[in-house]
């Protein structure tokens, strides 16, 4: 919010932002149109609307002392409402949202590539007591009318990276990676391979650079050509003169593809290369083997961000603006010492191989 | 809600529901406290709380014309908040009620065991213009506290038999269960086995009836010893001596085991047996090979369910109280036209299974 308002020597109110009145002195509306735009209600001409936002992105807003409370709620704002991720989410929002007497609503961004102005419209004018937006980011504009309205935002866990003012809760990816790898190389293993997520998610990368370093501090070398990246079929993992006897995935989904590809080419697992994964909770638990992953603590990261919404809320100051829950290693049964594997491929993988491969 | 208050020949008002002031009066209490009764407030003595909710039971209750509007949320209330099925609900109710202007709000029924009063005066307090139960069912106790506050409620998928009187929304299960089997059936299958559901699970016995009618309907007799009922390992339809050559599976999760215990014993899905389950639509998708799979629309269900609330809210009449959507046949990896089967049978099945067993 600028606050470079007002006229030159107008001292005792240089910086101070506008009332309704005086936002609808300006525009030249009346102060029930300026409210409309205000509390998100949708009758309002286009221009007008763009105008009086112009005018608040400019000099600020100041509510009237008088006006209506904040609902009892807590917005959770999704981008898309698939997998198990939402009911974890909303599960651990709940639990605090409940200990403070309030409720959790659930919207969505987006409809496919439509995203309306009407998200944030309904937002404000549900007047919730703070919002969370999962796995996704606000455009600076819708920031700034949570922000003028007073409606604390908490990102939970975004996709791509976010101004640093705006507080957040997610998982220490990197330290997950670390995990992961240090897993197999407690197994035994030396030849792990990695396959890579989408180059603009920060999480995955950062599970990448903890395989990395895992490897580094055992004084192992990292091979470029045992990381598949993005568009690199992880087939081509499996098919090197040396394979990997272990691979670890950075993204949800991926280790489903690893199972199938090596499994096309005739070979088992953990008996013949060991997979880990990360997320996945229910999904991972029906594969065969079940998936040895890396889990988000994504209910307790969501009572996380509500508690730092509410904070915000009431006017608390956090601690720290950004914060990391720790995963965890869930051991199940797609990982399993090298040894084991070793034997295998002396007597008999390069035949079967072959076999899975005609 | 009983209508048989009142004194006797209080003519006029002999049926008619109490306000708050007669509440009040005779409960010996003031207006205030039966307000906040009303309204889901917590502070109230649990004597005196029981003692009004028995009297709203006995007399009914009649709103002041000047009370608050109802919020513009519908509540989604779950027993559990797991697996995928919470955000399918999720997305298709937020649809509707965005639609409408309205918010989604979501809570919880029950943590483990304990289910406290403190929902519904959760609810009560909240004022949600209706409210949808997920796969769960609300106490006689609950249903009538909404009614007398004039929240209308609608039952999705509930999990077990439910008052006729009270709205709901399920899938035609039982055709369902029709479908997966004449899929099956076209395919060729003839000993076709079923692994039923919890025996309480309606929705389960329904998918099981449709089986058995699907096999009757191709003049095919019904073995009782190709049903693994409640309990009975999946196992021993394999080991039979002329194991089924197609399985269906009655519950979510079904699938999954029956997926291990013929991978145990040596054998391939399709190519030995063809495996068909129900929902999953992820957790499926990644399963190896990709689950063949009915469907209930979980989605549309959700928004249909959204849409009675609403109209019973309106005070609109619903066309029926009981609603069932069709189900749809996904296919994806897991079933396989009988031949092929029978071509390997002949061949070489025996000789796997017993190495499988061995």
């Amino acid at each position: 919010m600028s606050m470079v308002a007002g006229p030159p020597d107008d001292g005792a109110t240089q910086s101070r932002p506008l009332t309704i009145a005086q936002l609808a002195e300006l525009a030249q509306v009346s102060t029930a149109t300026v409210s409309k735009v205000v509390n998100g209600r949708t009758e309002v001409r286009p221009e007008t609307r763009a105008l009086i936002e112009r005018l608040i992105h400019e000099h600020g807003y100041r509510p009237q002392r008088r006006r209506a409370p904040f609902a009892p709620l807590v917005e959770l704002a999704f981008d898309t409402l698939d997998g198990e991720a939402p009911a974890e989410v909303a599960a651990g929002a709940e639990r605090v949202t409940r200990e403070h007497g309030m409720a959790v609503t659930l919207s969505r961004l987006r409809y496919g590539d439509d995203r309306g102005r009407d998200w944030i419209e309904g937002v404000l004018s549900r007047r919730p007591t703070g919002v969370i937006s999962v796995f996704c980011s606000l455009t600076g504009t819708e920031r700034e009318q949570l922000a003028t309205r007073g409606i604390p935002l908490v990102l939970l866990d975004p996709r791509d990276e976010q101004p640093a003012e705006v507080a957040s809760v997610g998982a220490s990816d990197w330290s997950g990676g670390l995990t992961a790898t240090r897993h197999l190389l407690s197994l035994g293993h030396r030849r792990i391979a990695a396959v890579a997520g989408p180059a603009d998610a920060l999480a995955a990368r950062a599970r990448l650079d903890g395989y990395r370093t895992a490897l580094d501090m055992a004084g192992l070398p990292v091979d470029p050509g045992l990381i598949a990246g993005p568009g690199d079929a992880p087939e081509r993992l499996l098919r090197l003169p040396s394979p990997p006897t272990a691979i670890l995935t950075c993204d949800d989904g991926q280790a489903a593809g690893v199972y199938r590809i090596v499994h096309r080419l005739g070979l088992r697992i953990p008996d013949d290369v060991s997979v880990i994964g990360f997320d996945a909770p229910l999904a991972g638990r029906w594969m065969d083997p079940p998936l040895t992953t890396i889990r988000r603590p994504l209910p307790e990261m969501a009572a996380t961000a509500a508690d730092l919404v509410l904070a915000l809320a009431r006017g608390d100051r956090p601690v720290r603006h950004r914060v990391e829950l720790g995963t965890d290693l869930i051991l199940r049964g797609s990982t399993t010492p090298a040894e084991r594997y070793c034997r295998i491929t002396e007597n008999n993988l390069d035949a079967r191989r072959r076999g899975g491969l005609a």
